[in-house]
């Protein structure tokens, strides 16, 4: 029961490309959608609770029509504060962004914003897990990159250092998570390696 | 800068009505608008990293105008999955719900939806820090109350109980937060004494 009022709605062609890009690989998933059937699996078998959160939106006007659920008429999207992903696991704090990029050399920085990264490092600092998934779609290839490698190339780049991370580098910095069936991103086995 | 394209906007009456019920109290202030402010405070002096969630919406069309940014010109609100609030502090994880009721004598249980109970089951069961900010509006009184107090009344609820939990039993199975200057429902010493 997603809908106040039990109506599916089809999203529209522009909500949806906005939302999330798809048709990036040939496996047909985008990042996003396997991190999110990623988390539902954690969840089904009771190993996580990790869920993405809504999208930032500011409403500017309701619509109330009679017997039906109130219609939001304007809003617009908001740059999020923090990072995209948060929850539970094994008693601790786990916190993550996922970027892809069609790139096949570099990862460029600009995918993240600087509230994020402080985001991040105040996770860091309070003893939490945090990290970057990172894919390279034209590899097919996705990397778990913690965020205290991160950090050093961000630095660089506020100091007039290259403005993104060689791929060469995230797969010797990162851990390659191969996609499987069900957990398709199962980057908790990284946590598990890197922490437990 | 929330807004992409920098332009300020002014949320609806409507909208606001929604959004957070305000003016039930001489000070002017909702619980929601408290936390908030708590959070930020606690972000900070960097005691805490916790935020509230955006509201969940369904984004059913997107505009695109020349040289601004989009507009969400259909949406509808979704129910949360999860709860309100989550974060990390002193490396453990953080997760509540916030509920003011304007009734003197009772915390009707209708204000708690059961995928949010079990969300919270979850984080219990995860070693997760987990409780619900309870507020009745009349008596200017905020209190904190363990999930594992919660779930009794639920249980109570579901075969035929009562309904609400009696004021009575908030104040003997809860922990009163008086209202402060800066951290103005200041929780987290709740948590302090609970869990450190």
């Amino acid at each position: 029961m997603n809908y106040p009022n039990g109506q599916k709605k089809i999203i529209s062609k522009q909500a949806t490309s906005w939302q999330s890009k798809k048709s990036f690989s040939n496996r047909g998933m985008s990042l996003e959608d396997d991190i999110n059937t990623t988390n539902q699996f954690y969840l089904d078998i009771d190993r996580a609770v990790i869920h993405k959160k809504p999208t930032p939106v500011q409403i500017v006007n309701v619509h109330y029509p009679r017997r039906s659920a109130a219609v939001i008429t304007e809003a617009y999207f908001k740059q999020a504060s923090t990072t995209d992903y948060n929850g539970l696991y094994r008693g601790k704090y786990v916190d993550f962004e996922a970027k892809e990029t069609k790139n096949k050399t570099i990862f460029p920085l600009a995918n993240i914003h600087e509230h994020q990264i402080n985001h991040m490092k105040s996770i860091v600092e309070h003893e939490g897990i945090c990290f970057l998934l990172i894919r390279f779609a034209a590899h097919e290839e996705t990397y778990y990159m913690q965020a205290e490698k991160l950090f050093p190339y961000w630095y660089d780049k506020l100091h007039g250092g290259r403005k993104s991370i060689p791929y060469e580098k995230i797969k010797l910095d990162g851990f390659h998570i191969p996609l499987q069936y069900q957990a398709r991103v199962d980057y908790l086995s990284v946590i598990d390696k890197l922490y437990f």
